[in-house]
């Protein structure tokens, strides 16, 4: 077994060939848009899927479009489960998600090559839109998967260009007939690249990751009056914008404040009229706070909402709250992600411990088994962007933990 | 003389009538679109034009479209010349420029009914694309009268929709053959609303306006690195949202702390890609400052730069700059200033001296002859705006007082 390793040469054509279905003109070789249950993402699921019934794999589509290919054990039952999804959004890359699904095929082909007898089924899966780009939630075919979303709900849900997924998941033919939930994991691992800067920055090879963030997103809105900027004396103005303003500065002081993994964005500001000598009507922003700690988390957002409280009163505004998405910190199983650094550490890969910022399917599968992820660096920290990159020597570390895991687990 | 009034019912029917030109279907009987030298503002032209004719006033139109029409005196030479403009923004109100052109008819009419001999001649006039909605700069007809922008460019000047000046002005037949500057004035009048809400929240009913502001417009585009607001920690954050947000706070700031006559607004920022999960690539906002006096605009503008490149340099970005607009502060003719005060107070008028935070005609006009504005209130202090209103006895008070000045100067 510990000479058993994965075949980064193969590994790195599939991630090639999978990254030109859906390619960006403008970004050759390197930007793909694939958004979920559109033609391209099918061209990529034809691939994938083409390449586990030449292996032989058993392929289950369940009624969401997620797909399954067993390699079976000695035994039975619940499956070791890895994957990932190979939807992207608008201008994403060739490694988010796709890295993930690839590695555990190649774990699957290289146990199967090997002709090691495991106990357990492994398994390779894609979930169905995990990007949330096209159809709101992201993470849609492992919801459905774990039974914390219905069926019906995820096929009436209409996207941002009208269309239905139960439609479109019946044009591009992948609306299966395996039973959703099936077949069940025993344990769920996903090797993704990390999506921002902070393994490359500490000089880290796998990051070992603890936790998903808990996510609250909310949209502020300030209405006051719109007058003109050269008519209006200060005392006199009811300026949202200023409003909006000052509470974007106290969202970043709360982060900076809170400390620990306590992050705080605010990426969109959307002012109107948003012309240079009119004052605001209105001032619309975003609060995106993440914190691995849930407690953490209600106490940054408490001190966001009572800023915003108090600039809109100074400002003569009113304001307004809109939750846009809200995710508990999801904890990994704390053997696994040993298991994760000890066995990295193992292969003579240098570990961190880092919390997830970004959603993953493994967070909602953690809710129905164990489940961890494996890391590897992002070159520039870039991702959801044509730029996103990780070296061969990381894809194929992260890709031998992930193969050494899965015998350990299926019991090699 | 002291008898002689304005006939309001006649002012506010010609006010209607105007205000029908290019009326937005949305707001009947009060928004207009009326953007200069478009098909509708040839419509109200026309209007002025013809009521101009049908006086018997000499009507002579320049080569860049600005119309005057002159009740000559006993003597030939300069006029006493009232005006100010009739094209309108996007979402424009009946009284903003209109007011001061038809009450300067009215003041001819009124004349000309009495049958009084006056020793100069009297003159109305209205400028060709003052608002600047469609071509920039805004006052251009005005800027090209007093010699202080070549007719050459003005007519080269190409609007929003790529359409030329010199054509839509032959289109609309308003390329008039009277030379530029001509007829000329030893005096000029100009009767506007205040656009703002300071004269109605003092319990005022005419402003006597002492100068027009100075305007700096400047845009501050702020750059940074575009990252994902999950993966990407605080201290590694290269945000110019950030470094736009703090600036903007140290606008308002800045402001406050000179007091006096200083504005600052903020009322465009603009962040790129915008979205709430993604830390900004780029942040571009106008700073629009204003100020009677020029040295304290001077101090607060660089104030506002020490703050932009602090906060720059501490978010770890670039910042440019770009000067978008650039008026010094125009004082008017302190004569004719205390002129407007003892006739409104004559008429039984309450007063209040302030400052034009817009831009008008006469401070171009003050460039070449002494200068004066007055103003009436404006309901709600709404401006560019369908909602604008100002009261009718507001607008005969304004009237008479431009009435009885232009008696006195031209020497009734």
């Amino acid at each position: 077994m510990s000479d058993l390793s994965i075949n980064i040469s193969r590994l790195l054509s599939r991630l090639a060939a999978l990254g030109a279905r859906g390619e960006l003109p403008e970004a050759r070789g390197k930007g793909v848009k694939r958004l979920a249950l559109t033609p391209q993402d099918k061209e990529g699921r034809d691939l994938v899927t083409g390449w586990m019934r030449e292996l032989g794999l058993r392929v289950s589509i369940d009624a969401i479009g997620n797909v399954v290919a067993v390699l079976p054990g000695e035994n039975p039952g619940p499956a070791v489960m890895m994957g990932s999804h190979i939807d992207t959004v608008a201008t994403g890359g060739r490694y988010d998600g796709c890295l993930g699904v690839l590695a555990a095929l190649e774990v699957l082909e290289t146990v199967k090559e090997s002709g090691l007898k495991l106990k357990k089924n492994l398994a390779c899966a894609f979930f169905t839109n995990e990007e949330g780009a096209r159809f709101a939630p992201d993470m849609m075919g492992s919801l459905v998967y774990v039974g914390d979303l219905a069926l019906d709900q995820a096929l009436a849900t209409t996207g941002i260009d009208g269309s239905r997924v139960g439609d479109d998941l019946a044009a591009i033919g992948y609306a299966g007939d395996a039973p959703v939930g099936r077949p069940d994991a025993c344990a769920y691992l996903e090797l993704h690249v990390e999506q921002g800067p902070v393994l490359e920055a500490a000089g880290a090879d796998i990051g070992v990751v603890e936790a998903v963030q808990g996510i609250y997103w909310n949209e502020l809105t300030f209405e006051g009056t719109s007058n003109h900027a050269g008519c209006t004396p200060m005392a006199l103005r009811k300026d949202p914008g200023q409003a909006a303003f000052e509470t974007a500065c106290a969202v970043r002081r709360a982060a900076d404040e809170a400390g620990g993994a306590q992050l705080g964005t605010v990426g969109r500001m959307v002012l109107h009229p948003n012309l240079v000598n009119v004052i605001a009507a209105k001032a619309a922003m975003t609060v995106d706070l993440r914190n691995t700690d849930a407690e953490g988390l209600r106490r940054t957002f408490e001190q966001v909402m009572d800023a915003a409280g108090e600039y809109a009163k100074r400002h003569g505004c009113t304001l307004t709250r809109r939750v846009l998405a809200d995710f508990a910190p999801q904890p990994f199983d704390p053997a696994l992600v040993s298991l994760v650094e000890s066995t990295a550490r193992e292969l003579g890969q240098k570990t961190m411990r880092l919390p997830s910022g970004a959603g993953h399917d493994a967070q909602i599968l953690a809710r129905v088994c164990p489940a961890a992820m494996i890391f590897v660096p992002s070159v520039g920290g870039f991702s959801h962007n044509v730029e996103e990159f990780t070296r061969p020597e990381h894809v194929e570390a992260g890709a031998n933990v992930l193969l050494r895991m899965a015998l350990r687990l299926a019991g090699a």
